[in-house]
């Protein structure tokens, strides 16, 4: 019974740890598709690709909270000129429920013409069966720029 | 027997839940203090504070990989005027071993003087018993200085 019990629990723990190892990228890289998709169609409401209970921290900015606040942030940023941004996965990693993603991402203005390229963070959660951006955060990997004399 | 093994199932996966949500801003908050009086003491050697396989994505710079990198970008900022770093946790989340951390940072110059202030997110991984940095992102939050003319 002891022994019955033992393996029982170490069987458990291992497809837990597998479960937890899996390879997440698939799964990130087609929320991340409907993202851009939305975003090149005019970013008119992004908030519903981040968890309701979402953080966004973008450069020159404090943090932005919650659906509302994050879709005009988008949209503005929109209708400033970033007509398209490309985000490229380089890892998704499984941690507990969340899942852990270092990326690229470019961004494009009229005419496709490049105006940033940097990297971001993102952790994403599950919300109704969704894999949401839950924490957002990336910077720009441009040189300073010179400060204005 | 079946009853018994779903009642141990159930003890397991419910103390591993608990185990998930218990609140690890003490742990974090201790090891960030270490971090910072190490800064303050000449950033010498702030690569020891990272996991061996750390990623760190500061702003305008490429993603900056494993202990000795990240050393010698720390004393870079060092020895370019950034003499006091104030970090401070506002959440920290566990998530499978590893445990999400949204904070701000605060930078300081030479007579104390305020450099940049901003946020980052962390996202710490426990090495041969201690919390390291794994993931390392921030970026500013003052408003984008207008471009030089």
């Amino acid at each position: 019974m002891r022994n019955t019990l033992f393996l029982f629990a170490l069987l458990l723990l291992t497809s837990l740890s597998v479960f937890a190892q899996q390879d997440m990228k698939a799964d990130i890289m087609a929320a991340e598709q409907k993202f851009m998709t939305a975003f090149q169609q005019g970013a008119t409401t992004m908030g519903d690709y981040y968890t309701s209970d979402a953080q966004m921290f973008p450069p020159n900015s404090d943090v932005v909270k919650g659906t509302a606040a994050i879709s005009t942030f988008w949209k503005g940023g929109y209708d400033a000129g970033i007509k398209r941004a490309k985000l490229e996965t380089m890892e998704a990693e499984k941690s507990g429920d969340q899942v852990i993603e270092l990326g690229r991402y470019t961004l494009y203005g009229a005419n496709d013409a490049q105006i940033d390229a940097g990297k971001y963070i993102v952790v994403w959660k599950k919300e109704r069966g969704q894999w949401k951006l839950y924490r957002d955060i990336w910077n720009t990997s441009a040189p300073a720029s010179m400060p204005a004399k």
